[in-house]
């Protein structure tokens, strides 16, 4: 089993896993930060949350862990179908948080697909969200850190999609930019083809998503064009000691 | 969950699964078959194998299960590291039967990832082989068909691979020709753009896939060149009662 160890001083290395079921195979196996992309909608919503003063988010798994929070007092953002369920203070997606004013508060955010892939990435020095509103913030505070980076796609029930895979092209461009990395990972440079193809009209592409089309009744033009434009937050979402907190703040 | 028998009648569904990790999250669960592929190599070794005369192989595990079969008297494919072991009788690659005769021969193939590939296809009600020397009659043998299709990508050691994925893409280009079929399925319109940007250089384009890379020195130029070059073959290596056979005999 290679492993980044073996690789030149010096080098670091990027890693792309387009599914939770496939990040236990991968080849980086120390010294590294794994980024966890659900651009659909989990990651835009929590960098919208962050950049619009909530002061952390506590990823929450089913509705039955949410209810939980929300007894013990939390604010708690939680849908399902496109509905904010009763119980809860608002929704799922990014414009909940553009609009509604959480100065400094502590979120609760329902996400089952969101919650697995984190515990996944424990094994991670660091575990950070990706979305492309903080995408070139985002390569820039990795490219600082010295380490080999892991892009994990949450994907959609395991199964590989558009979004989180073109996403990781994008990040992986900025970061191979840098001649301080370097990959010889196969869905690295198919994602960087997907993302030389995508990134000529980003929207029009994800329009042919099966999980945008799967959501286009619960994703409104608001949030969709919102999720495609790159760079509109410098913020970095961290998961540490359980929430996710601004490391830019 | 959605299934493959919720589509409009009359329209097959093509569904690409890039890592043997993931074809247990597949989406199609009735009336499909499932076309195994390991480009780099078992799946262009057996194709070259029954077009040479083979008559049937059977597919074995690690080399102790090959020793028994050798014990047992059938000629044995088995080689590691690029070497034929010294208890078999001809190495894994396609030159190795385009070569020799074992005209009407049965050959044990001992292809770890292959077996263990085969085996988790057994959901399928049919299981063949695809490479790029039978892509034209495979996927005219699969329009025949009247069966959704699933291409399962072999990868290596569950990490999605460039060759596997970029010829999932050409098998879908023949089969969404056709209007029987349809796809939803994000990886296969990944495979898509992957192949409309291999298929301009495909030698070129699998040169940059490390398992291309890993292999160079055990894949002869020979070799390569009969494996990425389309359509030399009309075989349709069929995987039934423990063996491969040629349904095209």
């Amino acid at each position: 089993m290679e492993n980044v160890s073996t690789k030149p001083a010096g080098k670091l290395h990027v890693e792309v896993c387009f599914s939770p079921a496939i990040y236990p195979h991968k080849l980086t196996d120390n010294n590294f930060i794994t980024v966890v992309v659900d651009i659909l909608r989990a990651s835009t919503s929590i960098c919208a949350a962050l950049d619009h003063g909530v002061k952390q988010i506590i990823p929450v798994g089913g509705i039955d862990q949410a209810k939980e929070f929300k007894k013990k007092g939390f604010t708690v953002a939680c849908e399902r179908d496109g509905k904010v369920l009763d119980f809860a203070d608002v929704g799922n997606s990014p414009s909940d948080f553009l609009h509604h004013s959480f100065k400094e508060a502590t979120i609760a955010y329902s996400t089952t697909n969101g919650t697995r892939t984190i515990q996944l990435a424990s094994d991670a020095d660091a575990i950070v969200i990706g979305s492309f509103v903080n995408l070139s913030s985002l390569a820039g505070w990795l490219i600082s850190r010295n380490k080999n980076v892991v892009i994990l796609c949450a994907a959609w029930k395991n199964l590989f999609n558009l979004e989180d895979s073109v996403y990781a092209g994008a990040l992986c461009e900025k970061l191979l930019d840098e001649t301080i990395f370097q990959t010889n990972c196969d869905s690295a440079k198919a994602s960087l083809d997907l993302w030389s193809i995508a990134k000529k009209d980003l929207a029009g592409y994800l329009g042919k998503s099966s999980h945008r089309n799967r959501l286009k009744h619960l994703v409104s033009e608001e949030d969709f064009n919102y999720t495609v434009t790159p760079d509109t937050s410098h913020v970095i979402p961290c998961f540490k000691n359980g929430a996710i907190i601004n490391l830019d703040d």
